[in-house]
């Protein structure tokens, strides 16, 4: 078989075809913007990542933008309000209600990378899987270059830009000097213990549960695929937990009524993430730009990850879009503040709630009393559940 | 001078000439119910204890029921917002915008002190100032006593009721076992160095300030005299602060329009206080109810301490009332229940606000961040400014 050619010239050359790398080629597309996209995986694995799924309007109004919405709005589940269960008592924020008839889609993330990639391949867009040993050149110059290997062969890509989607273990942050950059961060002293299994959801709605014993989150694929997560200590290992130990202790932690519902049954994926808050500041060096988990993480509570994600594409497409239709920079010189001010706020919502659910073994007298005081305010406010409701849809895009 | 005679008999012994203490006498005598209150320091002692004096609502209403609002109708200040100023920059929180029509009144705790002690004065009811050596006996049991010392004289009060209102150094938490409570307590890693002045204030509204330096408060008295705040380190010592020292930090820490704008003059007081969250659970031991100072502290952030000892008094009036008018026990036994309910959504309020405004030394990145992404959040959100305002103004006295 001869050897895969590759281009090798393109205008923004995207690092990593996650859903942030195959949504900003979507979108440079759709501008007449030429891409290619170099992953290190292959598409397969990319696949088999499990990842989060509540999607905000502003994603959704996203993907319709870059023509990937048709199966989420087939498939995917409106959700108009989420449950809280505080020591075994459940209330509901109405989101629909509280923001003015807002919602949020639940599609898992895997599903829109399933629908990018059959777009990019339509559209007949190059994607680079199994590319190696990736190297970011020459970006704070004029002439950008990536360096890679694929299927053994050394392969140069010239551009000018390059996008760095690739993730927080990726190169693009990575190759930035250390001088150049400034990263903050919070390591929470616990992880989740997650499980995904083919039966139906013990709620229509998500549950987010604050138990003496510690967290827990019943959330759903679809109306026969749920996931389930626990609140679990960093030393604990995926062996240690059977299925049966799962569901009994998530049972605990439910309201009588949730728990009596709950449907059981195997687990078909299991396993324990540690949770994070991290930013880097800026986001842009010289041809050089971050966008998603490259440049950030938040906890999984309330689910902005992904949301982050594609308002930092959305923002860095529409940065491009106006350098080449305009010859314009604003909009790169403003990618980094644009992009941080939405940032800062998802990840203060992200650590609030975090903080707000989570069993802090160090912080077992006030900080305990101090989140119940606040659920309690919370469940009375009307004020109160509008803020949490317009940080879980998501906050405007622009500030 | 013959010795001074005082009852030996009376229904509730109130500990403590407080405000707290004085307004449960007025409020017990508009009931009908018979009161002495015991005060270790003398009248002018507690006249020159300098406290904060910023009114909610319902606490101006409580003191009208008492018949002694007159005066703070006539020289108290009313406040329809407040200002936070965030790095140089002012915004304002329109409380009474936020939550349809409410407001606050500054009028100072000495003044109220001063009302109330000159309104039980007027009614001739009595008051043992400089009562030493006090003890409070015999709670648990039906017949509690109070026994102190007045001029070298040894005297006993019987009572059916003990009231706690005796701060938070006082003999009446300090009386129960330590069995039968439970404490909760966060100390905050800085103090407020405060000095009171006679120079007009830099603003007609309160003026809450964030900065890299250190939080700053511009507050009143009135429209001459000024009460400013700095954030400190607890090793500072008030002499090391001259008044020019004090005025050129809280000018660096101002917009400059305030700072051009700030008139000073010389400290007719100066002060450094420590930051503490404090609750005590149960509020009632037998025949012993605590209120206020004895049973929970506030750091001054948003001026909670004097309005929880007033929702206290009110709560503990209405029972003893419902007690000797109804011959009911329900109120006093849902009085702790009911008072810590309120009492743990203020402790929230004062340590999120602190939290938000003041300088953390061991939090400088990411902890930093998160109140600029709060502040910058709470500029944009109505609903934010909404949860800020009507926690500002007081949360309903029933849950």
């Amino acid at each position: 078989m001869p050897p895969t050619t590759f281009p090798t010239r393109t205008q923004v050359a995207i690092i990593g075809a996650g859903p942030a790398g195959l949504l900003l080629g979507q979108l440079l597309h759709k501008a007449g913007i030429d891409a290619v996209v170099l992953e290190q995986r292959s598409g397969d694995y990319v696949l088999g990542r499990i990842r989060a799924g509540v999607i905000e309007q502003t994603t959704v109004d996203l993907l319709e933008r870059a023509g990937v919405a048709a199966r989420m709005h087939a498939e995917g589940l409106p959700h108009d309000g989420f449950e809280l269960c505080v020591d075994g008592q459940r209330s509901r924020i109405d989101l629909h209600a509280r923001t003015g008839g807002k919602r949020v889609t639940v599609y898992g993330q895997t599903e829109i990378t399933r629908d990018l990639m059959a777009a990019r391949a339509e559209e007949g867009l190059t994607t680079v899987y199994e590319a190696t040993n990736v190297e970011v050149l020459d970006f704070d110059g004029d002439t950008p270059r990536v360096r890679f290997q694929h299927q053994g062969r050394d392969h140069e890509l010239r551009c000018d830009f390059i996008a760095g989607c690739d993730g927080f273990h990726g190169v693009c942050r990575a190759s930035v000097p250390q001088s150049s950059l400034r990263t903050f961060e919070k390591v929470y002293p616990f992880g989740w213990l997650g499980i995904l299994a083919d039966v139906p959801p013990v709620a229509h709605e998500l549950i987010y549960v604050r138990h003496e014993r510690g967290f827990a989150l019943c959330s759903m694929r679809s109306a026969t695929r749920s996931r389930y997560y626990l609140q679990c200590s960093l030393e604990d290992k995926v062996e240690q937990w059977s299925d049966q130990a799962f569901w009994d202790e998530l049972k605990r932690r439910l309201d009588p009524a949730a728990a009596a519902a709950l449907v059981t049954g195997p687990a078909i994926e299991k396993s324990i993430a540690p949770l994070r808050s991290f930013v880097t500041e800026p986001m842009r060096f010289g041809r050089l730009f971050l966008a998603g988990d490259a440049a950030h993480i938040v906890p999984p509570t309330g689910a902005k990850g992904l949301n982050l994600a594609a308002s930092d594409v959305q923002f860095l497409a529409e940065a491009l879009t106006e350098h080449y239709q305009e010859k314009s920079a604003a909009g790169l010189d403003g990618y980094s503040a644009r992009a941080l001010a939405r940032i800062w706020k998802a990840e203060r919502f992200s650590w609030w709630f975090t903080s707000l659910m989570h069993r802090f073994p160090d912080n077992a007298g006030f900080g305990d009393r101090m989140q119940q005081a606040e659920l309690d305010y919370l469940r009375q406010s009307e004020a109160a559940q509008t803020v949490m409701a317009e940080n879980y849809v998501g906050l405007p895009m622009v500030a």
